[in-house]
């Protein structure tokens, strides 16, 4: 006791996801493994790190320790408003909303808009930490088709017509997993649709700091800001164990996501809002973000170079301008999920893609490679290896024609 | 847009606290509130802070600001188990479950357990953060009643016969609101009575530790371990602005708990983890505790003389060994919100005790005091201001009676 009978309806959406128990595996010694979507430890700040809590205690005492505001703390909402700005986006400190990670602010939206049946509105693929986070909620998931430039806004408006959603969910920056970003005209379509429509749309922005080549597209936020909920975190340009997100959110969203907050962890951890605090305004950011920066563009570019030298030639892949990963697409019928157990056996792993899909079986043939966390050599290495594993499997494929 | 008919069924039970427009009227400079429950900044171990957080980077680097386990830091779990055992519970570090404040283990109680409609067995009154946590899953509340022990065992075994519930919630150490201790005995019979009904109890203990007077009495937890999810805060002993929260829980509950936060925040902050790990590790707390006791001993002695020279004979009050509150109990027909609003206008204020109750309309003439954020001479001033206000409004309820 107590048995599994006393578990809520909705706990049955919750199920152990299987890219737990990938990631577990590949955290064995030996491996290299381009499977997770975590920073680079060498990517944060450390020798800041003493720093900026010396002078965050020092600048505001015990107050970086009491109980805050559910909305945020203060300085921080304040410094956000700054760092938005950069990305175009114009606010005041209290329309920014503060949370515990991004994922804070998606398990809010989904606790506050989705009533069980709901059809939410995903990318195919999509980042899976929305996916569970909205699980819970028990929406009905409509996949919008995609392409090489992202969401295709033919697809999503002729979906919307079909049907209501509570809200459409897009990563328009160096998307997880394909690493690919949604055009300035796309953008402006999609705004446009939305606004048609009167409908929501979730823009998670978690890599958009984190590009090594090309110019930034302003976010659909400031082409639609009353539809739009913007999303962010420092976790790619400070430290993702500081659980930092924040939002903008259009009322009466944000007031209702102050609430659901409210009885979630009643705030965000008032210590590290106030270091954030001061990354953002002692200049630590604008020194550290482009040794981050000078740390994965070599890596992306290695990963790239060694995938166009050993991966088979009916393999295609995209080539983001930035973010963590890169998003491969092998020949229709490689089942990635055996590929990939082969791959481990010999100590290199990456994550099937079909995990990405809403819809259980989609995108077999697909897989997400992860840059941030190997070295060039290490990545050269994985390429090699990965590009054998592929060509066998092609062979095996291949196999029972011939015999037949 | 968006408009508020986008929100989920559930938000509806949602709605702002009325205890939040009063906590805001408190902070107005002048006011002596007695109305929050937070701990005084000055209880913080700020001389200690520079070394924790010193420490921390120096032993754990990096990894104290990388992701980490949902479960919780591997380091904090260890040293939970044996601050812990200091309170007669035995755990190894993976039955020990690190939550973003017990909020955290709340918000994930109700998200895992409650279907909508289902009951929850509560005290009367209860932890007013317990309700905002579980409204969004929908529960009924079945209020069982109370003594100035606590609960009572027949009360709730009554309530168990009647109809099952999907969990008992309670805090059994100087209670919010009322300061009250179940006793041990109490303690018995009710984890008999859980054990003989097969039913889960929430014990949360936030605290236990600030025992000011007589001896600790063992957590529920330790009386009927399978049966209990015990949970506690390092808020009231270390920070609360850290939001560091845990729990034991039996399985399969901890690890639907763990599946269930990861789609909330992933995992708390893991520089937080790693400061609470040196905290409890390096004799911090030890050292630091007994100067809490010490700060806060003093005043509810203050309090509680002061209540006694100042308030009208026909209150009555808990007087609690440890812990943040008392409980005050006026004539029948008094209505303590109005009495609030009056105490208010004289720069005094309380929080009037009907908010604590689930059924609206309950403890019109109680009301909590708070003697953690005052120091002595305020207390003192609060409590004759607050004996003015009782007599005058005792007499304007009589006033009627007098003229007819």
């Amino acid at each position: 006791m107590p048995t599994e009978t006393i578990l809520a309806r909705r706990t049955r959406n919750m199920g152990a996801s299987a890219i737990r128990e990938i990631l577990k595996v590949v955290s064995r010694p030996g491996m290299i493994s381009l499977a997770g979507g975590i920073p680079a430890p060498e990517s944060f700040p450390m020798d800041m790190m003493q720093e900026i809590t010396e002078r965050t205690i020092a600048q505001y005492g015990p107050a970086a320790f009491q109980y805050d505001l559910t909305e945020g703390f203060p300085p921080l909402r304040e410094a956000l408003t700054h760092y938005l700005a950069g990305k175009g986006l114009s606010a005041t400190p209290n329309e920014v909303l503060v949370a515990s990670g991004s994922q804070g602010v998606l398990d809010g939206l989904g606790k506050i808009l989705i009533s069980p049946g709901d059809h939410v509105a995903l990318e195919a693929p999509t980042y899976l930490g929305a996916l569970q986070a909205f699980a819970p909620y028990e929406p009905r998931y409509l996949e919008i088709a995609t392409d090489d430039q992202g969401m295709l806004p033919d697809a999503l408006e002729t979906a919307l017509a079909r049907q209501p959603v509570k809200f459409i969910y897009m990563v328009p920056n160096f998307q997880n997993p394909t690493g690919r970003t949604l055009p300035a005209e796309r953008r402006q379509a999609i705004a446009d649709i939305i606004r048609r429509y009167d409908t929501l749309l979730v823009e998670d922005d978690p890599y958009g700091d984190l590009r090594y080549h090309g110019v930034p597209v302003a976010p659909i936020k400031a082409l639609a800001p009353d539809h739009v909920v913007y999303l962010s975190t420092l976790s790619k340009v400070f430290a993702p164990g500081l659980r930092m997100g924040f939002c903008l959110a259009p009322e009466p969203v944000g007031r209702w996501l102050v609430l659901a907050k409210q009885g979630v962890d009643l705030h965000t951890s008032t210590f590290n809002q106030a270091l954030a605090t001061e990354y953002l305004t002692g200049g630590h950011l604008q020194r550290h973000l482009p040794r981050i920066i000078a740390l994965y563009r070599p890596r992306q570019q290695a990963l790239l170079g060694a995938m166009k030298r050993y991966f088979p030639g009916d393999f295609n892949w995209t080539v983001p301008e930035g973010g963590m990963f890169v998003w491969v697409r092998g020949p229709a019928g490689m089942d990635m999920q055996a590929v990939n157990r082969q791959a481990v056996a010999r100590n290199t792993a990456f994550v099937p893609g079909t995990f990405f899909y809403a819809r259980p079986g989609s995108g077999r043939e697909t897989l997400r490679l992860n840059y941030t966390m190997a070295d060039e050599p290490a990545l050269d290495r994985a390429a090699a290896i990965l590009g054998e594993v592929f060509s066998m499997a092609r062979l095996e494929m291949e196999a029972p024609r011939r015999v037949g």
